[in-house]
């Protein structure tokens, strides 16, 4: 059997305000996904895992039955139901392109393998995702709505996952597929005086959490505040984090390759 | 919490046979699907959990790529991931029916959570799947192309996750929704003095075991005879197992409510 994981794993995030149209109800952005997966596919970087977010997937399902609250009402079993095949249809759209592009792609449903405890991940079996990384394959993770120990079920966040599989896999690096360039010092959409943040460790990170608190995009996972909460544990563990604007041809491709790109990297300095 | 598993569940196995057109690749039989589907939303069996086949989804690519055979050359990865793929595929077609049903079914993906030590189950996480029976979910499982402790990957057939489920999880009863009616004293599709046995004990299956060979459906996890195989280890268990045609209207329905219905009956005996 092949042996590959000589090196760190590289752990690429692809929003799912990226992959998705967030104003339509379960669209794919197809033109994203193709064009990212060809990216992926040029970079051939090895081994890397992949997950991404449920955009306009599972987000409207999952609040209509606050999945995210947990248990408290039979209806809301059903609804678990719709929200979890919502995103695996989405994730099928991302896998269609992965393997067209010849990635050996395989999915890793958190559903089938992860239990929460009040929302964070508690038992997550990790041994398929290990032996695929060793033969060659691409883990391929996404938000998923999940069982938990104390809610009875709970929203499994992507960034939640990127930051536990960094840290239990020893990655050497986090790449943000985000839809904006990177961090700024001030909303972008809202202050046109905003600049970008090319560089800053997570002592400055911290210090710029009031700042880009109030982000505006519905998402039951939180904002780019809760994406920041997340991946700052990685960073804590000293896992490089690259936040790219996925939206914009090559980004994602020059971060994977290591090359200078538009964006915001956090090191823990 | 709702606890509601106080009886054993139910395992029923949607034969791949059944469920697509075996003559033509990647073709599911949706007049079929749908019709079981709201079959097993009449009968509210709970708990239940459902585990189906591949039919003309997995096999084809599955045996092109000598998936079955285990990692020995670094072009069946791709074909690995063609092969899953497939699988989750076909899927989807089984959750989208399910639910439309009003059924809250959750696809639990064998190559998630399971590892296989030549080709027999070797680990496989339960702890989402058992969380889901006590919330009242309905798990559905397929047979799948997984990782393999010895061989790197190999083909985990749905009837192996439906004895070793029933195993597990302490099933009362299994039920097989095969294309044929039952076991038969020979082949009936090559011998019309061929009778249908409507009940047997383990040890009369065993003396039979030799006139069923020669299955002749291409089938990478094996035959009739396979099945057969399979099965014993949970009838060992005292699990008595139901063979019911699932091509036929309502003989799943009545096998999962415990009616009388034309099919065979294994039991320990």
């Amino acid at each position: 059997m092949v042996r590959r994981m000589s090196v760190k794993p590289t752990v690429l995030k692809l929003g799912g305000s990226v992959i998705t149209d967030k104003e339509k109800p379960l669209t794919p952005n197809l033109k994203a996904i193709e064009r990212l997966a060809g990216e992926i596919s040029r970079a051939k970087v090895s081994p890397l895992i992949l997950v991404h977010g449920g955009g306009s997937f599972g987000h409207p399902i999952a609040e209509r039955y606050d999945i995210a609250g947990g248990y408290a009402d039979p209806s809301q079993i059903l609804g678990f139901s719709q929200t979890h095949l919502a995103m695996t249809l989405l994730n099928s759209w991302v896998m269609e392109a992965l393997i067209s592009h010849n990635i050996a792609a395989v999915e890793v449903h958190p559903s089938s393998c992860a239990v929460t405890k009040a929302g964070r991940i508690a038992n997550m079996e990790l041994e398929p995702l290990k032996k695929m990384l060793k033969l060659g394959f691409v883990p391929v993770l996404y938000g998923d709505a999940v069982l938990d120990s104390e809610k009875g079920f709970a929203i499994l966040s992507g960034d939640q996952l990127v930051s536990s599989l960094a840290i239990a896999l020893g990655a050497s690096r986090i790449i943000m597929g985000a839809d904006v360039d990177g961090l700024y010092t001030a909303d972008p959409k809202a202050d046109s005086s905003a600049q970008l943040i090319s560089h800053l460790t997570l002592e400055e990170l911290k210090s710029l959490k009031h700042r880009i608190e109030g982000s505006k995009a519905t998402d039951v996972t939180g904002g780019m505040l809760g994406k920041m909460h997340e991946v700052k544990l990685a960073i804590e563990n000293d896992i490089e984090t690259v936040i790219v604007n996925a939206t914009k041809p090559l980004r994602v491709y020059k971060a994977l390759k290591g090359e200078k790109v538009t964006g915001t990297i956090i090191e823990k300095g």
